[in-house]
């Protein structure tokens, strides 16, 4: 259903930017994981407001309370219920919302889909609802590591606007990718970006851009092939994101160029075990992880608010312009960053599990 | 499940491409829309083979039996179940497949995954697989049709290799789209089109592109806010057919290149209701549709099967070479635009019934 | 999964009963429902511990708070989260738990099935669980109400061990149910049924009985003609309470004793409206209400925590005995009347919802 | 959704009584399983009418065929599609079905609900629907016995009308169980069943009874702790089966007259395993299987279609009489025992499956 994701890994995300706080329910973890709350407030960290110079300046602490499903520090396997309450609410920032729709924000499309709305904040449109899956991917990622050592799952700003970052996915490495404020792992390309990003602060404006995710040593056979293909629950898992227009796997749009004679990835014996000379895949292929690194990119919009005064619409039908208050991300990626890791982790972790249930007889 | 799509509007398909048939159970259709066999048979003539001299040459009637859900002309409101039998199976032009995983094919994935596959044929990856849903999108157009009167799907193919045909999406029709056997609505991108794949093909080789999706006339409020947001699920639909690379929606990666000052799409009254200027969201905000046309594109690697000589291994870990006998489409893009379609009416037709369940209070 | 329940109208119940707290997350409560937590305490006490002389004398208060999902009074058509925390916990009365295997406990499956248990209480098997379903349950309660004005979910102790109460299920009323202790409308059974439960507890010992169900002002149409059947639907939620070991509809295993010709419910034309003259059926025919008074019969085994020495195994492979300590309900039911009303709630409305969304296309 | 059971092993029925054909579609059946029709059928046999002179007589041999899903022998891990086409509808022997409606019938419930109904036989409410289920059992029979060696599960008739056959659950045997035609292991018990079916239906009248199920050397650790508990999942699946009343496990409603005391199982070593010296828990506790017989009981009502006339109404509201021609059984009981078995197993394969993908660390 609506805030519910995954099938045997399972989480329910619930929480508005302005009410009494955020959270998770994860059903389906693996009992005797070792588990505390220290193992997520890492990533929560990645993502919370205030972490730099170029990102929102709301302070938000982000501190999490795991409610249950831990006991003495492993898994029970019941549901972990991950609580984060909201703490700098300024609903006064929002008290335009109530009248006037937000353009290319979700004011208009919520008001006319259920008739009220919580216009104190975003509601569930609002990035605070990625808390949940930030702390849920961090337990997937914890239990990746477990099932499939040497597993990683790194994403990073591959491009701000029209700046872009050459990496080489199969060797780009996370102290690179966390070396900046922006989580770009090209030094030059980063600095452009944060140049570029506070250049857009300063005149009320936002920049969108791509985030690239490499997952290397993965395990072979993940992924159905039908509807619940591996890049297909990776695309409906990142397109779930706020801001989102767009994602691609492997050679992607660019791959539609070649041939197939060009595009398609010879098979070879390397290392005693098959695998493609090139990864124009990504992957992926019908659906299932062929063990060479999984590459995909997602398309990030520029942050719809914005300082600049915009032409809108009120509530009762009248034209008028609003100029966004408050204190928003000039460009959203750096701390999406680990919203797109954290969503790639609850899809490999349930599809992990259901290879190993399906998976049961004797080869 | 690996099977199944849908909430409410659920289907499961099934079916080899070389066995005893294809079909689809399509379950949750409401009771009492007049159909038959004759509603399904437009579209899977349209997605059928050897219906031009640019597919696979390969004769399939794919002449569909409905077996139960309707009676007397209306549907029950039961499961219906739909066969297409197979017809023209020749495995003989498969048997090098037991031994020898074709590139950028499914063929290793499965044999990993599954430790056997149905090697006569591609099995689940076949494009004969797109039969169950073909003919279940043609149930739900028709539905759509009934709940919301003037409703347009239209996809077509937009790009092929490098031949991109600049349509308005707001004024396509469908006479021009069916107007070619490659399904492009611009005539001069049509013929050039149509040459370069003829050309591909006589060389033993493939070509891919991009189809563009448009929906008119589209209801308010369908989408969740969160997973299920309108164009996550758009993006796993197309992400589920065979062969797609990409996803993106409304300005999608291009989008990047904007700043939010050039990107939001500012609010408006016309005609008595709210609309935006311009359409860089592509008709959906915050997961939701705002009534403005819904824009997508899916990019659609070339074919992996081509008559070129291709590095490859064997299933018992030798380096060899394959060349593909059998019959094969040189683009897949002119049959996948009815899978599009297909795939897109699945998508809204459960929307619209989970709004409709859940907005049942007066407003 | 495990600890979701419903399609539409769906809740994730979490929390142990020793640990943070208890809780549950409404997906898909209707947009526009008003709602506060003083829509859910009074169940909510109804079901908590002390309330009455024949129940555990735990103090808990179990007050409520709603995290989410409501927006100045009205539901806002997200997820609804609601959060009760523990604090009565008294993890000393459960030291020997560590060890030993409780009796007709959970204690040994769950320590086979996980590998690790909660031993500071009953983790999910606890009562305490029932708390995010009662509360999950007066929300669905409120919205069947605005959906179908005058339906009437009523559930009461029709039998303490032996002693049986004669009830009418077309006349019962809530205050007759609710005017004595053990939850059972006909005075004089209350009475002995009391007395009984009392003296089982004097001597550490325990017993069990059966709750019986009317919903009256049903509509017609509800549930689904295979597997979700209405029935099939309240069997399991009935059985999913803890302590339960069997379910019955209208006329139930009794009902086996009559022939086909005594046994058929005559229709007849009354007031205008189909109905039938007799209701062995309960209300439902073919897995679908029929608009008569839904009728049916859980039973709750005695207690399984008694004071008595009773002998067990240790988790280290021993015989021996243990005798409770702590405080514990000699008889569940009268607290199990409104998680069973809650059960029937949820049921009801999930189906009604989805009777919405598939009643779509004119009639 | 309403035509589809299970989590991880998932199936899809679809067919009404007069029309194509009735069938399943088998989703999440592990791929290498040995298998073909000759598996099927058996439970086929056992199911379908005319096997004895105290079942319906019609004539249909209901010979499935695997349209899909199986390769050489083995399951693929695709879908399994199983068709039985229909071969002796008589639908003229319905004719008044149209106008009138079956008393205790599915036929007002359909009708209100759908607006529309297959009065041609009796829709989904069939028996025949069954077909699907007993295919699908059978697959899924097949799986346990991989799975868990020496697993048995065995069904058998217990009651008939007031006869009662005293049975032991943890010695009765499939032979003595088959060796007569009332599938009752208690051969004095059958003969008088037998007996009495055949007076009833020389009476144009029916009789209705009570299944009883036994699962022998079950694993230890099936189920979840609350919605999705063994007995829980056990109860829907059973009252999904036409003319089911009611359910109960262990001591089940009779075990409400014990105290705790009385009824709690205790712990002890035996074979240096961890037992139940009793089984009123009927193999499972806290909704988990304990490794204890499985046993639980379920109430078929009379059969609702009998010669004697009725009272009934039309479909345009007046009070008429109805005498059912058409051929039936005056006892569902002895071909419903293949169908226990069936959901029985697909209870019990989906919960293997689900607990496989859970317990994935080292303990």
């Amino acid at each position: 259903m609506a805030s519910n994701f995954g099938t045997l890994f399972r989480i329910s995300t619930w929480g508005e930017s302005h009410g009494g706080g955020v959270g998770v329910v994860i059903d389906g973890c693996p009992p005797r994981l070792p588990l505390s709350e220290a193992d997520l407030q890492p990533d929560l960290d990645r993502r919370r407001p205030g972490q730099s110079d170029i990102v929102t300046p709301r302070k938000e602490e982000d501190t999490c309370k795991i409610l249950s499903g831990v006991f003495r520090g492993v898994t029970l396997g019941t549901p972990i219920s991950v609580l984060v309450p909201n703490t700098d609410a300024r609903p006064e920032a929002y008290s335009e919302m109530e009248t006037h729709f937000r353009p290319s924000h979700a004011d208009f499309t919520y008001q006319s889909k259920y008739g009220v709305r919580n216009w104190e904040g975003g509601g569930r449109s609002s990035a605070r609802e990625t808390i949940g899956r930030v702390a849920a991917g961090a337990v997937a990622k914890k239990l990746l590591a477990q099932l499939f050592p040497g597993i990683e799952i790194l994403a990073w700003v591959s491009r701000v606007h029209d700046i872009h970052a050459l990496v080489d996915p199969t060797s780009v490495r996370f102290s690179e990718i966390e070396s900046n404020a922006v989580r770009c792992p090209h030094p030059q390309a980063a600095e452009a970006m944060i140049t570029r990003i506070k250049a857009m602060r300063s005149e009320g404006n936002s920049v969108g851009g791509v985030i690239e995710t490499v997952v290397r040593n993965m395990p072979v056979g993940l992924g159905e092939p039908v509807f619940d293909r591996l890049e297909a629950d990776l695309a409906k898992a990142m397109l779930s994101l706020p801001a989102t227009k767009g994602f691609e796997v492997g050679s992607g749009f660019a791959g539609t160029l070649l041939t197939g004679a060009e595009h398609n990835d010879p098979f070879e014996i390397r290392d005693g075990k098959v695998h493609t000379k090139t990864n124009h895949s990504g992957g992926v292929q019908g659906g299932i992880s062929n063990g060479e690194p999984l590459v995909f990119r997602t398309a990030f919009k520029p942050t719809a608010t914005i300082a600049k005064p915009q032409e809108t619409v009120t509530s009762d039908g009248h034209e008028s312009t609003l100029a966004a208050r408050g204190r928003h991300d000039p460009c959203v990626l750096p701390r999406a960053v680990v919203m797109v890791e954290a969503m790639t982790a609850l899809v490999l972790i349930d599809h992990a599990l259901r290879q190993r249930a399906q998976d049961c007889l004797p080869r």
